[in-house]
């Protein structure tokens, strides 16, 4: 993984993925005690940075290969990125979902124009039948996180985060971004290396599902214990991924963690101060600007919303904090 | 008023108002039954359009009469915009709100640093009030809508309008616009008519208090018969403004009007499919793309969502809604 996959990747994205906005708000500084930059990917296409990505994987294959379609196992973000990557370039997509995933996220799947294929996962191996997907249908897997070119897709968001903050001054940063198998935090930390050397990259994770941030302190990939149990679920993975941890492990800073109640007040807080929709998973590094102070350093924190999707019943309860 | 005040806004503007980012959503487009461009002045600085004609006019006064001070008469996003803009240039400004003002819009205010001075709606007779400010500090009174460089502010976002427009391969398009005094609706009409002549602004306005919608008709300034009793407060005025009239007279199509519950679904709407919160008055137009469909001509409808500034039991009704 290279700066300069990262900006090819930015090449086959421009005028397909939006370049998102950096926001502020003073209240948000206020609460920080430093200047805070919100880079806002729930405004992205399908409503998360997983667009990026699975647009740059897509157009990176040669066109025969692309042809024969796209097979993804994802029942959140990475999905809906595939479904809408792949219908723009007129290519087919499997997605492979259990069969008890809330309805509106296949739904949502469906209508961006996948074909979704449902497995029972007390008596189905997932793993099995991706297989069947790529032997009998010659369709290619696209990862969502540990695929050189979906991380320099989510590293394209890095090289806009260097122009925007630049742009406005900053050189010399913290840049939180919300973890889960690490390909937005490995990403836009390769981008940043070279495009925004004062720019320190920091993971930020679910209190008890912060896998990465020990792993950074063990040196090596650490599990975590469960698989659910946080409200941020698009953040919950079992460990870093083989590509993406020693790409964090040689560009980022120690690794944060958040509570569940803290997520939601940065939900509550984006609702009514940047007037942005952000799911639970994504407002991690919000809140730990806001609420984390203490162990940060530099003047300027920068943080990912990386993504916008969540039920109404939850920013319900976001907004009764307010 | 003409392009050229405009251009020159843009350029007084640049590096401080946000260019705020067209958005789009395919489940939009369904409900639509056409294309449905967002314009999402929610993001901008102090969460309104409002910020452009503030700054705008600021910036536009020598620097001697700006050292005075600024003085404006709002409980609203004029206010905010005017308090912000001040702060910026380091002048004093001074906001006129009545004692009974919503205490989060005072306090609001306040916080973007400004003076705010409250008298009794009953007792006190607020133009006497602005005048004594005027002639004693010196200041100027910067007016919500029917002042040049507010509206030549205000077309900034037409300008980028047409240019993000275009670069989506849009030349032909209805722009609907939520209209109060028709500062807004007025300076995106006039950049269009140069910028991107293939666009017709359409006023979007409240049912019952369609006072631009009827006085497009009956060719003569019209007045609501009250000042109250919407959701849509954010466009509630007495009558079009004398300067703004006339140009959305030479410039704009028809207007259009909705019902509150078509607001708070439009509010709604863009909470979970465009990850924005818009205010009642500030979804006015989307309400009209989505809801008003027989109304509409083009294949491309592109609306403002000119500002999110609402309390949160107003966006918990709009998910119940969802």
């Amino acid at each position: 993984m290279t700066p300069a996959l990262i900006a090819a990747a930015r090449d086959r994205l421009a005028g397909h993925a939006r370049v998102t906005p950096l926001l502020s708000s003073p209240f948000l500084d206020d609460i920080a005690g430093r200047r805070v930059l919100v880079k806002a990917e729930c405004l992205q296409h399908t409503g998360s940075f997983k667009y990026r990505g699975a647009r740059s994987a897509i157009s990176a294959l040669d066109p025969a290969t692309r042809a024969r379609g796209i097979c993804a196992a994802s029942s959140g973000n990475h999905a809906q990125g595939i479904a809408l990557a792949a219908r723009e370039m007129g290519v087919p997509a499997v997605i492979l979902m259990p069969s008890d995933a809330p309805r509106i996220k296949l739904e949502n799947t469906r209508a961006y124009g996948a074909e979704i294929v449902t497995y029972d996962r007390a008596t189905q191996d997932r793993d099995e039948l991706m297989v069947a997907l790529e032997e009998e249908r010659g369709m290619t897997l696209v990862r969502p996180y540990d695929d050189p070119q979906v991380i320099a897709g989510q590293g394209t968001c890095g090289l806009e985060i260097a122009e925007q903050a630049q742009a406005l001054g900053v050189d010399r940063a913290e840049v939180l971004v919300c973890c889960g198998g690490g390909g937005l935090t490995s990403g836009i930390a390769v981008a940043l290396s070279e495009a925004a050397p004062g720019f320190k990259v920091r993971p930020v994770e679910p209190e008890g599902f912060d896998d990465t941030g020990r792993s950074l302190v063990s040196g090596r990939r650490e599990t975590n214990p469960a698989l659910s149990g946080s409200l941020c679920d698009a953040i919950l993975t079992p460990s870093p991924g083989k590509l993406t941890f020693p790409l964090i492990q040689a560009h980022c800073g120690a690794g944060l963690a958040v509570s569940d109640g803290e997520a939601l007040r940065a939900m509550g807080l984006a609702l009514m101060r940047l007037k942005l929709v952000i799911e639970p998973g994504g407002a991690a590094a919000l809140a730990a600007a806001l609420f984390r102070g203490n162990d940060l350093e530099a003047d300027t924190v920068i943080v990912t919303a990386s993504g916008g999707n969540c039920d109404a019943g939850l920013l319900a309860r976001a907004l009764e904090l307010q």
